[in-house]
């Protein structure tokens, strides 16, 4: 993991597969951290598209003025079907080659870190990896850069929500994104005061869930959100609904999906603030000689983990926080 | 319109059909107005639910405290069944009568003032209507109570959306909604950079969206945000985006439903201001006669419109915003 | 007003002034515009100061992508000492010349107006004014662009404020912007359920302050805000506060300064709206010989005034605000 | 610390100190968790006030409905002079044993938990203490209840200064809260890009200040905002403006004190979970004979904390993270 420092004085940085709020704090602290090291850092625009397209230009100080605070990427992110193939990732070496690059910071998830590492074998270029991604499940750090922000963009939508549930009464069913994972929705569900939380990773059967909202209808609960992540086992928020919807034909239900708003927004403070840390120890990282890693914030410590790992091995949710939101929401 | 006063000594406020931000802030107005002119205040909970119900209770100052900024009613709204029927209205008058209640302050849309009307003709019962919905599809007033907030609140979730949108060179179609009324669309297609907006009102062919679009696709421009009204003729967004990828099979198109999230959130400044005058004013007016009308907002003059008239007559929607529009959007 | 159209091709744009929420979206909707008129539109940046350096810019589509949204101007803002004499209004005349710009757009405040009014007067070069500033007094329209944001904004933090002296049963004094306008001052009021409003406009003795006070204590409201334009008449919310505390030691008072937050952020819809309709219409009215007027809203049409008139007529608070203002806090 | 755990049938709730957001959804858990193990909650107003005048009432579910999503505390909080006292104590003592209340959780800073330790040495009342206070300045947990909000508020209102301050190419020094810590100044400057970031901690000369400033002009930043802890070693925002203003006349200057909007607002997402995780713990903790404890979270675990070492060692703000915002800041 940690090698003998070659000398390095250009590098790249590429943003890839799903856009995540922070993303454009995390380049410009690599672009900064750079100058800061007196190295020349390269834009690769639309991820390894543009690494074989050769839309590669250098960055400036303007380069990224007022871009922390703004959501998206402004290099842009795409996913690449050519750098799947050898040839492709043989135009990205050639093309990176052209511009004297020696390394990259390869900011994304679980595919974006897979490219790097593949990289990292054929042609040795070394990279590091920044976790970012909405999502969280990346194994290799407690939060992946965007979490944060979607999660507060969630539950302010479900605020909103909740309003006009509790005036009306009703049932509602609202969809996070996640697709392996739940920790959106447990966020989520309990930051929102949810009668349920639904997840990938557990079952949640029909009849227990019509337990809980009768006993809650007991309870005198004005207002009942369930928050479903979207890649739920007992399927998505509409299908849930439609379910308990034949069960409980008086409750008067709707369905919410949330989808690409929770993509957006101004980073939250906690999210640029990881993504300026992760992205200045990323380079340094790099001039320490430490190659096809991601950079992560474990146990408020900066880690280094092979980039293998952190895509193989799984990260769990939190047993402990279904306990605790079984607990607040009976 | 205006009639001879009678002596008001109780009135009675409700909130009824869909909620809308600003509903809690007129019936603060209402009771405050209300101390001020030294009448007592009744909440009828659940709209016309409640006057059958019997679920009225005397509003006291701590009845409204923080009441003002939040969203829905702690009123609560519903739609009812019974008060269509003569019986319904019968009982819901009983009740008026046991309290003492000598007049009412209706909030809401459409159904809600019809009810009003009616049970004015039959009963006598005067009754003052406040504009409550977040669709600004009644006659009688420039804006409704609710319309402003939602309209913001759509235009931060399009702001999200095209942060991903403009990161990734993706086609969004956003469905705001406005069952039969295309203003929230017009406003957040103008507020966001809409590439398009398509309403109730009008017809705009896949063929001239299909025009825009390359249009704008020469101008490269990064991010297409189409704005569908939930009522529109050529279907919802989901049911267009799916013509226009059957025409543009390359396009990456993703689609967002905004739904119920556009209901709640703390009203906006407008809204409250709205909501505040229309509330004074509704229990002014019925102090000095006059009945069975609609309070609102025209030409920033208080002006009180026969309900008769304001639930018949259509609000159109403004054509020189819709030119405006295609000027900016080309 | 109207004169016989001379052949416009190519207008300059800038923002003067106190920078203010919309302004972006105003030189967004004034460039689209002037495309759509097939004209060229060159950036004029700083303001006057600009005109006289020779800071000019041609805009293309790119230079107005993702602005609608921003809050502040990207043709920046200053005041410009030099533009106030003739050598630096002959300097700015010949730079215009050099570009070959026939007309002007100016978004701004009264400074700005009467730059561009005199600038006419001497070298007949056509302008239309865009009211744009925070403060809301200019005549000659309803609202002018950023006044709607910089409300809503003070409402979100007096909403915050309020949290925390409900906590404490603490009486606080905001102070809101507004030099010689109280219109900030009046909305705020209103939207967040003030005990007060002092405005520059109106008189308002401590002692009827204090009186309102104890009336609140023994009607057991349990928090107090008190809103204060920054140039009252009875001083800032810092020298009042101080005047009270002598009269009610034991009440438990703080002050906050709202300060320049208030200039900033994303503009809200009516204000996005608002800037857009009136850069489409100042181009407009250009093309058809309206020169040295400024655009507005009035009465939900697009009005043109007199610059002369504009800066000279005062725009007088709302009577009607005000008294239901006073029955809403008691 | 763990003691053999006495039958606990009723426990007592109460928030002291300056509020923090996340307080309400801290209650809330106790009291949910309260039910879960089939105890008592009551809650004790105003603090240790309410203990002493016995302004205590039982908890219900409605108690605690949508409270979770609001600022502040609606169980008051004050700071009290008379439990400074042996009688002001005994009168407490007295209260709570008259409502048969065996437990305590005390939710504030340094002094509510203060209180609690001397109560427990002297009554032999059970209490956990919970960190709920903005500035992040407790030992025995990575963060407090409240700070990532207070974060995101500051990070809000300065994004809406930048637009300003980058408008017109200004100065900007913004004063955050942090008596004694500077923690929020710190995430605020990393979150904002600030210029620097003066904090009580740490000595920052008005030289060096200037000497960034002057690099940072050579670099052609646009827009400078330094961030100032209000209690720094080098003054206040406006002592140290002054200061710039002698070395740089020619600066244009501006100062904003955000004050005690940082206190309120709905917690974010971060809090909420925090706050319920926490509370939680903190009645399973009395449950399991965990007295005179604070319950927070390092490294992601619960930990349980003796007050007494809570309340005496320092938390040390973080070398790295202002490392890190140096590098950023040039």
């Amino acid at each position: 993991m940690t090698n003998q420092p070659i000398n390095i004085k250009k590098i790249g940085v590429l943003t890839s597969g799903g856009d995540a709020p922070g993303m454009n704090a995390a380049i410009r602290a690599v672009v900064r951290a750079g100058f800061y090291y007196k190295l020349e850092v390269f834009g690769i625009y639309r991820g390894y598209e543009g690494m074989i397209n050769n839309d590669i230009r250098k960055l400036e100080n303007k380069s990224i003025a007022h871009v922390l605070e703004r959501g998206g990427t402004f290099l842009k992110s795409a996913r690449s079907e050519e750098f799947k193939t050898v040839e492709g990732r043989q135009k990205a070496y050639d093309n990176l080659k052209s511009h004297g690059i020696d390394a990259l910071v390869v900011i994304g998830g679980d595919g974006s870190l897979t490219g790097a590492h593949l990289f990292y074998k054929e042609f040795g270029i070394p990279a590091v990896g920044l976790p970012g991604t909405i999502d969280n499940d990346l194994f290799g750090t407690d939060l992946t850069i965007g979490f944060d922000t979607a999660c507060n963009t969630a539950i302010e939508a479900i605020d909103k929500i909740r309003d006009t549930a509790t005036s009306h009464d009703r049932l509602f069913f609202v969809e996070v994104m996640g697709r392996d994972a739940g920790f959106i929705a447990i966020n989520a569900g309990i930051g929102s005061a949810a009668a349920a939380i639904l997840i990938p990773e557990k079952k949640f059967p029909v009849e227990k869930l019509i337990d809980r909202l009768k006993f809650r209808e007991k309870a005198k609960k004005e207002s009942n959100v369930v928050i479903v992540a979207e890649g739920g086992k007992s399927g998505g928020a509409q299908e849930i609904s439609e379910k308990v919807k034949k069960i409980l034909p008086t409750y008067d239900i709707k369905v919410t999906i949330l989808g690409h708003l929770q993509r957006g927004g101004a980073p939250s403070s906690f999210d640029r603030i990881l993504a300026s840390k992760l992205g200045v120890s990323a380079v340094e990282g790099l001039l320490q000689g430490k190659y096809d890693v991601m950079v992560g914030i474990i146990n408020n410590k900066i880690v280094f983990t092979p980039i293998k790992r952190a895509i193989v091995d799984d990260k769990q949710v939190d047993e402990e926080e279904l306990r605790i939101a079984g607990i607040l929401s009976t």
